[in-house]
């Protein structure tokens, strides 16, 4: 499987963690693909957390990796936002990891959200009504929005919980105002940030993750080798539903099986 | 009002033709800032037209211009998708002049709604309901949202029209999919390829059109001067109740009235 691949790019959430916990000898599939030399990096939708939480996280299981090789879509839309809003100001709907990630970045928060030029959504898994409000004066006021990412759901101890797409339909079913882009996979923006970390062309690379859409459609229309794993959302019989174009190039239990 | 100014980006619906008319003296408008030495060019969200389209209307109400200093949101799609999704075949909903844009800038089209990658939409104003069901199958096979723009209505000679909004809300309210990115203005997408074609920088710059949204706070954001004309879908009392860092530099009752 692993002939011809220089990179990889491996989804976290259902890959490597279920939850809080490790998925079963991923940490051992890491070390085995160090020890062929191939370059990682980690390329998660994950919108709420930060780059040095989610290293705390990985090394906290015996992952080895460095924050530059941890690509989430808080990171890659603070990026975005600075790159090409450099005057913008945002006000933030989610955890405290994405305000962080846009301090990193050096993205302006606004004081009031009446202020804000964009209103960044991302899960917020902690909400009270007051924040949910504030995000909605912004929006009101002319914030234009820009989500880290739309899942609807993510498993978690209890079953399904509800994802970014809840608070953005709460504010655009309140404000009138719809999302006007979306930076998570599948999308360029994850993509290239990935492939330039990886100092790599898409033919060279492999991506590694649980998801038919956000994963798989997305190397394979990029052109790059698709490997499903089945230890996160996805089960065999999904697989039959979609397009042949976007069928993945590889199925396997876990990312202990890519050899 | 053009001291310092070496570009201008002329919005074109409200600001130089009103439905198929042209505003009274917009010719001479541009007359005088050629006269002046300003590099024009022309930006609109029109994402149902092709550039040659456009050129034409121009030409025959004696403006004359070149196909490349005209801006669309049909053309900064094909563009973007040309650039960022090389392999991405696309299914249109909308007029044929996005088509036409997008056989122009070497964009796939899918074959069958089945095995597009990406759902385009813009306003069809022909529509009929085979086009919608057409479309409505490729989102739900799997093809992902772009929108040309998100416009709700434009005038014509009967009041308001339902414009792309209309479009985008039947395939996401029947697929359950969501548009993920719109490429008219204000997005970046619009203002860089402005840009570029000027060869100029903002500050450098003076954005002339009727939208306090989609024209002036985009122009106010990237650090332009910004003209309001009262030609289009924006009146005086409008102003007052957005953010004064959104309020333009100036407001003239049309296009001729910038000198």
């Amino acid at each position: 499987m692993l002939k011809n691949i220089e990179g990889l790019l491996i989804d976290l959430d259902g890959t490597i963690f279920k939850g809080e916990q490790l998925i079963p000898k991923a940490e051992e599939a890491i070390t085995y693909f160090r020890s062929l030399n191939k370059k990682v990096v980690y390329l998660s939708n994950r919108g709420n957390i930060s780059r040095k939480m989610c290293l705390h996280k990985l090394l906290q299981h015996g992952i080895k990796t460095v924050e530059q090789d941890i690509i989430l879509s808080s990171t890659v839309t603070a990026l975005f936002i600075k790159k090409h809003y450099p005057f913008g100001s945002v006000w933030i709907l989610g955890n405290d990891g994405l305000k962080e990630e846009m301090k990193t970045y050096d993205v302006e928060l606004a004081n009031i959200p009446e202020e804000a030029d964009f209103l960044v959504i991302t899960l917020h898994d902690d909400i009270h009504y007051s924040e949910l409000n504030l995000a909605f004066k912004a929006a009101k006021h002319g914030a234009r929005i820009i989500a880290t990412n739309s899942d609807k759901m993510y498993p978690n101890e209890n079953g399904s919980a509800i994802d970014v797409a809840g608070m953005i339909g709460a504010i655009e079913a309140t404000t009138g105002r719809k999302t006007e882009l979306v930076i998570g996979k599948p999308s360029c923006f994850m993509m290239e940030a990935a492939l330039e970390q990886l100092m790599l062309p898409a033919n060279k690379c492999m991506i590694i993750g649980d998801s038919l859409e956000s994963d798989i459609a997305m190397g394979k229309l990029q052109g790059m080798k698709t490997t499903l794993v089945l230890s996160g959302n996805t089960s065999t019989d999904m697989i039959d539903s979609v397009h042949k174009k976007r069928r993945p190039d590889y199925i396997v239990e876990s990312i202990f099986d890519v050899r």
